[in-house]
């Protein structure tokens, strides 16, 4: 999926809201174990009963995962099931991956070629060569983590060089612009690396909502998904008011305040209930940035 | 396995040679081909011959996920294979995983749970609570990202506060410690999460060998997991040189230099020879280290 056709999806449907399927089988209602797949049985009807007030679903790997290759298996049956949805449904897998370049090169087979999703979600520690092999599949996306939305995002993420964190305090501005803090550095960096804003996205957690501004300055132009929102405790109209450009520019992730948000019969109705009230709030916050009518 | 059992293997067969399962389905013999499960048998042949010298062994998660679920069977057949050498072989998957705490959970499930290897590799950049799920297992390993072997690791990993830097060249010396590189950092911020030396370890690329000294006045007595000797280029004799310490504590992983050293049918012997030319010199570095008579 472009860009273009990104930000399409998101006026036709009046929502920027990603599901996140993160389907853990000890949390799924428990009428569903005895369906032979109850994983995806439990997925699919949370994506019939979600698409029409949603643009991007996000299983984690770590869910399908823990229960082994059954557990991969429910994974590769929820994407083919979304292909059906290919213009209605931008799929990310997020697995956070990232290794050496002919390692990395494995995990892009894996997800863009076998499983053929959209999006990835890849990790920056390891640097360049780690990364671009995810960027030759046309069409695709890397989702690279920024700044994410957890607590141990302060041990690395927000370093600074001490003599710019001094002369920060002591308001002096420089010309030359400031050695930043990781966060922002891994954004000036990396962004370069593919074809700039049309196939890199970032990750910016919703509990950091004022940073987006800050993060603006340098990606202006960037898709950011931002996870958080609901069970995490960030705030849809913050994420917003700082983070949306003139193409939209935000997917705001909701996985637990959905798609557990019942855990009986009706869990999926529920989903949905709790999908179109983000939907709701989404299309007063496109309207008034008059990005749709 | 407990750190003591770990360095009793090492003095028992004289090495400490890690061999990595990077065993990609389009590099092994071709007659393996009509195998049922072709990157089992193949790796089953090359446990079966290298045994003898190697103390671990270090299947790559991502030539398995390459395959989809198929290819998560044969990972799960080959750890399962393993399991008779429990004394023998200590069990690392390379997987590089880490994310918020409640997803983490789920990854170390999978690995200590469920696929019940002895260590993980796990990514450092969400910080604390992306790691510490991991830590819960008894007799169970994180094997943290630290200072990595490809020519990315100069992205982010040795980014330095200007200030410290300038200090570093005009030979200032303070005696508050010098704010890290970020690598120095990760390593002096994480081995505390753990049970310290007990339960923790750091990769550190072989090509980086000339760091190992300051890296060793961070985190003395932990094990490190040294990639990169071998196909990459990192020198055996000054890993060990710089980076020993009086319980060895340097795992050396070499994988395509062993398992792929010959396509033919005769791939095991050959591999074995590999693995044995490299236990020689090895034995030889710990005799030197006076470990071993």
């Amino acid at each position: 999926m472009t860009r273009f056709e990104l930000f399409d999806l998101i006026k036709r449907k009046e929502s920027f809201l990603c599901v996140g399927l993160d389907s853990d089988i000890h949390k799924i209602p428990r009428h569903l174990l005895d369906k032979e797949d109850p994983v995806f049985e439990f997925n699919k009807q949370i994506i019939d009963a979600t698409l029409p007030y949603t643009i991007a679903y996000k299983p984690n790997t770590a869910f399908y995962e823990s229960r082994g290759a059954a557990g991969w298996i429910s994974l590769e049956k929820t994407i083919d099931y979304l292909k059906q949805f290919k213009k209605e449904a931008f799929v990310i897998a997020d697995a956070k991956r990232g290794d050496i370049g002919n390692t990395s090169k494995q995990y892009a087979n894996a997800f863009f070629r076998q499983m053929d999703v959209d999006a990835l979600t890849v990790a920056p520690y390891m640097g360049e060569d780690s990364v671009t092999p995810f960027l030759d599949y046309e069409g695709k996306w890397v989702i690279l983590l920024a700044l994410t939305s957890n607590a141990g995002a302060n041990d690395f993420q927000f370093l600074q060089p001490q003599f710019s964190a001094m002369m920060d305090k002591m308001g002096i501005r420089t010309k030359r612009p400031r050695i930043k803090k990781l966060y922002e550095q891994v954004l000036a960096t990396s962004y370069r690396w593919g074809a700039n804003e049309d196939n890199m996205m970032f990750v910016v957690g919703a509990t950091k909502a004022e940073m987006l501004g800050g993060i603006r300055q340098i990606v202006p132009n960037h898709f950011l998904l931002v996870p958080g929102v609901g069970a995490q405790g960030g705030s849809l109209e913050q994420v917003a008011e700082f983070g949306m450009n003139d193409q939209c520019g935000i997917i705001v992730n909701s996985s637990r305040g959905i798609i557990f948000a019942s855990k009986e019969e009706d869990f999926a109705a529920v989903a949905a209930t709790k999908a179109q009230e983000l939907q709701v709030k989404m299309k007063k916050i496109l309207q008034n940035k008059q990005l749709i009518k």
